[in-house]
């Protein structure tokens, strides 16, 4: 069987990439090994949240007394949240799985492996049967990273060792948790098992938290953080594991600490192995396969987007890197730019960035000045929260007084940043912001609070 | 005393324009006969949201079990909701306060009135001086509209008939509530009493609820709220209020309804008796200061912003609009859009607009076309509402695929739409919307999906 587009890959980028190119008319399949929505879906982005949301409304209640609201004997039930976020994660899949039914995607469950290329276009092998793509979109994705560290290893095969996949999956609260990497994925589980009343202890290798976040607003999450009983180890590196031990070294001195259970979250690197990229001499690029800014790989008609190609790793770099493929394959240009993807860390309170930050301006020599103001300009957030140490920063260039970088921490972040992405995308200058009309009282008015100390 | 410009109201456009002019260089007075803040400080907006905020999180527990939290003796206390109500107003006012001082605005807190003009400029009285200013803006806001509703104001004196400036006050919750006029300000109260445990009926002279909101839209949050137990007379007219009875007339038949308390919010009329409007000759039309884009009367130099001329009644219109004041009072000229000015019902789920709805484009003359998608398309709305049935609707016009209008009902949706009244207000085309990245997984990428579906 021939296809215009064979799909490898049923994440953020495969699924929509896929529906994209049906509904322009192409002739696709989609093959999946694992499960269809990919580790966004089902082991990442929408389980955390499923999770998290159940942590906001157990702390609202558990903090309520400041704003009126009282109750007794108030519990967060792991096992009830796992359930849930099981039966909204299947919602989910199976929405994608009609989604791609509607538009005539084939869908194979099943690995794909790449063949070769035969004369009308190239072979993949999955589920025993052989299909002919025209075009191929590699979207594999990626997976943990798991260091080399000793000890590592025998910790995963125990169980106490676990990575994002396994985590999700505990139908327990240990009594406590070592997570080894501060990053996204190592926050937003720190956050929810914490609220969940385990003893929570992050091990960063940086100085930092949050990995490229303003430093300003890594600083104040790990504040929250440690008020809530979070303890942070920075700058120590892990060494080995031991059991139920943790070893890391800080400042040249080894310590160790014990824990229940062992959340390896050091970052994640794309998947490659077992495709056969090789067979038609697919470019890789220190372990991700290489594109250009269009999507497209060395070998003609043969695109990647989403985590494998190593640029973003986030689920919405996938949709657009997808649609960008796509368009590049109906021969109507289009790239993605990648200085206007906002990221956002869901912990509570919620850090959302898009641009720019102080740190990477100052690297790239950008001349710029930066407006940083406390959320408490806010009537909302004052109205919503006690004691709230929320901020927003907006950097301009000063040649221009255009919009290169937004960065806030405070509630609703996650949902404000896209309008400031669309700001940045946009090239706006303050001029241009001032004249913008936002709703009162919202969070989203501290841009414009921002903006106007410019 | 001569002032560059003299401010009559200390509410959202006048305190808001007073900091501007200053920091500008202006020589300002503001006279504020009330409470500085005006009403959306101290008897609007955010004493509202500060209710409904701990309401919000009576209701996240109280229907926590879907999401695994549990709860006994859940309780919502008024008393305590009120007394923080009132410390987060007094900070905010004092907020504003040492803003205006530190942009050396005088104060006075005092009725002002126009006494006519001088040499140097307009003559104000207030606090039983006379100040002279250059310039003058009158943003004096608006004030319930008592209808001649037989038995109102006895009901008014008696204590059982409120406004929203009394109701906000009220130590006890009462068994019922009847609200006369389902609009903004009679549902966010009917949302609060609800939660609160009050039997609330709404009557409505319409026949639908929250005013020029989407009919969509209205209609789903209206069926929301019948299943929390709010009733809705809908076509029907207050004819009597005789103690704790409301007589009304709905399809030809007498009907009345008794309650323990009784709130009028059927609309604002701006404030413009005791001014000395007349001793200048202010034009007034059908009760409103009449300006026109500039924020100019039809005297020199006298501007007027915010409710008091009538076009909007919104705090973030009144901002704009103080400022676009301020701008063309030095001679930068600047005026208001009105079209792409959002607005917000802050009830549970929450209502956002901005731009034309199909009723208004369709009174215009204008071709559009219409995206409607159900928010279950959004992962992170699915992930935080059970059985939730929000939707997002964006209208295009179809000669140029411009967005002309945004209407969303949901979680999140105040927070979201500023970005959409910047899509209007940039007059985005749907193919500038496609380019953009919203992150994932966000209730915001519902105007996404909403997009491609054109």
């Amino acid at each position: 069987m021939v296809y215009d587009l064979i799909v490898i890959g049923g994440g953020p980028a495969g699924y929509l990439g896929a529906e994209r190119a049906a509904r322009a008319g192409l002739k696709t399949l989609l093959v999946e090994k694992r499960f269809l929505g990919g580790v966004c879906l089902n082991e990442g982005c929408i389980p955390t949240k499923t999770m998290l949301y159940s942590a906001k409304i157990y702390d609202g209640a558990k903090h309520g007394e400041k704003y009126g609201v009282t109750a007794e004997n108030l519990n967060l039930n792991h096992g009830m949240v796992i359930a849930r976020k099981n039966k909204v994660v299947k919602m989910l899949v199976s929405g994608v799985r009609s989604q791609l039914k509607s538009c005539n995607v084939t869908v194979i469950e099943s690995a794909g492996e790449i063949k070769g290329k035969a004369v009308e276009g190239y072979e993949v092998s999955a589920s025993g049967e052989t299909f002919v793509g025209k075009r191929l979109l590699i979207a594999t994705g990626s997976e943990p990273l798991i260091p080399p560290i000793p000890g590592t290893k025998e910790g995963l095969e125990k169980g106490i060792v676990l990575t994002n996949r396994e985590i999700l999956g505990i139908q327990k609260v240990p009594e406590s948790l070592v997570i080894i990497g501060g990053g996204v994925i190592g926050l937003e589980m720190a956050s929810y098992f914490n609220s969940a009343g385990c003893k929570v202890t992050v091990i960063e290798m940086l100085d930092h938290i949050a990995g490229n976040t303003d430093k300003e607003l890594s600083q104040i999450l790990m504040k929250n953080y440690e008020k809530k009983g979070i303890v942070f180890n920075l700058n120590s590196k892990v060494v080995e594991i031991k059991d139920n031990t943790v070893f890391y070294e800080a400042n040249g001195r080894k310590n160790s600490i014990e824990a229940e259970k062992i959340l390896m979250s050091i970052g994640r690197k794309p998947v490659i192995q077992g495709l056969g990229l090789e067979n038609i001499g697919v470019e890789i690029e220190r372990g991700c396969v290489k594109t250009d800014e269009t999507g497209k790989t060395n070998i003609p008609e043969v695109y990647a987007a989403g985590d494998v190609n190593g640029f973003s790793m986030l689920a919405h770099t996938a949709y657009r890197e997808a649609e960008v493929c796509v368009n590049n394959m109906l021969c109507q240009k289009d790239m993605v730019r990648y200085d206007s993807i906002p990221s956002v860390i869901y912990t509570n309170p919620e850090v959302a960035s898009v641009g720019e930050t102080e740190e990477s301006a100052r690297q790239k020599g950008i001349d710029f000045e930066k407006s940083t103001v406390s959320m408490r300009f806010s009537g909302r957030y004052v109205a919503e929260n006690e004691q709230g140490d929320g901020i927003c920063k907006v950097l301009v260039d000063k040649k221009y007084g255009r919009i290169i970088g937004v960065h806030m921490i405070g509630s609703y972040s996650s949902e404000i940043i896209y309008g400031a992405a669309l700001m940045v995308e946009a090239e706006m200058r303050v001029k241009d912001v001032k004249q913008l009309v936002f709703p009162h009282p919202t969070v989203s008015e501290i841009i414009r609070e921002a903006i106007f100390k410019f």
